[in-house]
């Protein structure tokens, strides 16, 4: 079997190693063919460092249509990951995505609907969802260890980031660049996971962002979140860049007793009886159900970015699940979204999300932002998926 | 001096092992010398057990107005406490008060002006405050090692209770009989140490109670709110009784670092460089402060409600200020009820709250509670208070 030929479009700061991963044979039966960047010295750094065999394009169209590429990597800036994500579907490539998977679901929507009639295999660069400690999480939930999950609740506040990494790029953490803050740049690894793991997505959200609170910045560095899910359970979510050194810790109750992934470590309070159990048949008043505390081996490491590059190699030649579906990237944006949406209304969200309110209020925010000459570019190519 | 005379006002799950404490001369310079209670069984197993010096009484009038106690202790059913505190205090008697101050802060509000008036010693029983783990992190946040406190986050849902708690009794968990759930019955203690801690009061609250969620009663058995501080600070408390094995972890945030209580240890993550100044100086981009995790000692044992009976009567008696101050009371009982009031209202609250709202939709509640029969006791005694 041939390798796939691989391009990678967007030579920053994921381009550039997962490139060089690429070169290094990280990823057996993969082979880099090609790359593109619009910056004369991102691809003169490519000249030096990827050897000759590597075509240069200057862009994307171009890489595309070149014949030399299977498959692509896109890890450009949030806004174009969408429209880009389609336009390599349309000429029958294969397409893994970087985080996030677009700024707004109803431009993620589109990408996905072509993803699937394209019949290419589309994933989704989330690399958390090698760390063995998610996975036994989301095995021990989907077998029924944990019971029906009542509780979650994830702080993620160790994503800290100074003025000084703001201040880097004139295009960071404002609407017209980014399209958000913490949740779109940093947090969307756990948003992804909070609903991976427990197989759960809120029916509705009520959340609490704060824009420009601990740096001058245009987005949010700080949210709170309460989500309500289907099946009665409740859950709280709270990222900030504004802290140091932070917390992530992400606990998960449920009617067989307590999870909680701390300090690189799964902890499972267990139930001898599931607790309904206990307390339909308990007469004593005071009294609770007894509880082990089982310290949960979890073996492997996590292979992070090179995993996921892999897995997409290996679902492309022979046809293996993806861990992490591009289809699946929504999910966490649909609750990004609903976060951002639920402080601008300063009301409930129900899920789905009113994705037309999403993106107006957005776009309003867009051509206020700081660098709202970009705006008018990124509007264009966020219409363009709607052809 | 001679030793403060002591009447224990209601026998119950409080009172009795209060009287006890007091037999058993736990408490220095105080000596028992009544006690009340309306049951004739309660009075029985006063007799029995108390000693022949102890004079018994059916109701508080009597008490009261028996000239053998300076002091009394009052530890009947919730709604009674404002009411009876108000009538001890026009008879001259120093009062302390069981938790929680009353159920709902108009009615306590009355108390403490009645208080203030009365020059007499008013303590509550927020035994918690003896923990040396909460005052040592209301040390280390008032002498400001912690600095700006930024964030707080209270998961305390370790109070579980079956339904053969709730069943055991019909006043149990209702509107009319206990006027809340877990708030009003569990949680007062970590939603006073909430605030005593950190020296904080909300701005503004948004809460998410269910009532009758987990188990078959009228009154909310879980809660997470969120609320806002002055300074800019926001903070998350959850709490449930459904819950098994719960969670016990209190973690606040500030410009220097992080402290979590959990597990009877208190430890800090200090920062070397408070963070905004880090965030003013570094330039590099990615990076964070320098981080030590130190483990605080943490010296004494809890002395608990003997503690709090000590500390108010050596306040009687030399005029010492008091650990817990009955005026205080209504800091804790505000936040709960600004709780409810969010989740009835689906709303902000804003503090101060409403207080005639929160009165006219409680009274609502237990017009319609299955002890309503009590209501309207209940109400009565309410009114008795507004005179």
């Amino acid at each position: 079997m041939t390798d796939v030929r691989i391009g990678v479009i967007g030579l920053g700061n994921m381009g550039t190693p997962h490139a060089k991963n690429l070169i290094n044979n990280e990823v057996p039966g993969a082979v880099l063919t090609a790359v593109c960047d619009a910056r004369a010295e991102r691809l003169d750094w490519a000249r030096q460092e990827l050897g000759g065999d590597v075509a240069l394009y200057e862009n994307m169209e171009a890489l595309i249509n070149s014949g030399q590429v299977d498959a692509v990597i896109i890890a450009t800036p949030h806004y174009y990951h969408p429209d880009m994500a389609m336009q390599a579907f349309a000429e029958g490539l294969h397409v893994l995505v970087e985080k996030p998977a677009g700024v707004y679901t109803k431009q993620v929507r589109l990408m996905n609907d072509a993803a699937a009639k394209s019949g290419k295999v589309f994933g989704m660069m989330f690399n958390q969802r090698t760390n063995p400690l998610y996975v036994k999480l989301k095995d021990l939930i989907a077998s029924g260890e944990l019971g029906e999950v009542r509780r979650t609740n994830w702080i993620i506040t160790n994503w800290y980031r100074a003025q000084s990494y703001y201040d880097s790029g004139g295009w960071r953490a404002t609407w017209a660049g980014e399209g958000g803050g913490v949740l779109i740049n940093q947090a969307p690894h756990q948003l992804d996971l909070w609903q991976w793991t427990t197989g759960l997505m809120p029916k509705r959200v009520r959340a609490f962002c704060y824009f420009g609170k601990h740096r001058n910045i245009e987005v949010e560095d700080e949210v709170t979140a309460y989500v309500e899910y289907d099946n009665g359970g409740t859950g709280v979510f709270i990222t900030t860049t504004g802290e140091a050194p932070g917390t992530n810790r992400f606990e998960v109750a449920g009617e067989r007793g307590k999870i909680v992934v701390e300090d690189d470590k799964l902890t499972f309070w267990r139930l001898r009886v599931p607790e309904p159990e206990f307390n339909r048949t308990y007469q004593g008043g005071f009294g609770q159900p007894e509880c082990w505390k089982c310290e949960v081996p979890v073996r492997g490491t996590a292979t992070q970015h090179v995993g996921i590059m892999r897995d997409w190699v290996n679902a492309i030649s022979q046809g293996t699940p993806l861990l992490a579906s591009g289809e699946e990237g929504i999910h966490g944006l649909t609750l990004s979204n609903a976060m951002l949406l639920s402080s601008w209304t300063d009301s409930w969200v129900d899920l789905p999300l009113d994705e037309d309110l999403f993106y107006q209020l957005l776009q309003e925010r867009i051509s206020k932002s700081s660098t709202a000459k970009e705006a008018d570019e990124y509007r264009k190519l966020d219409l363009s998926g709607t052809h």
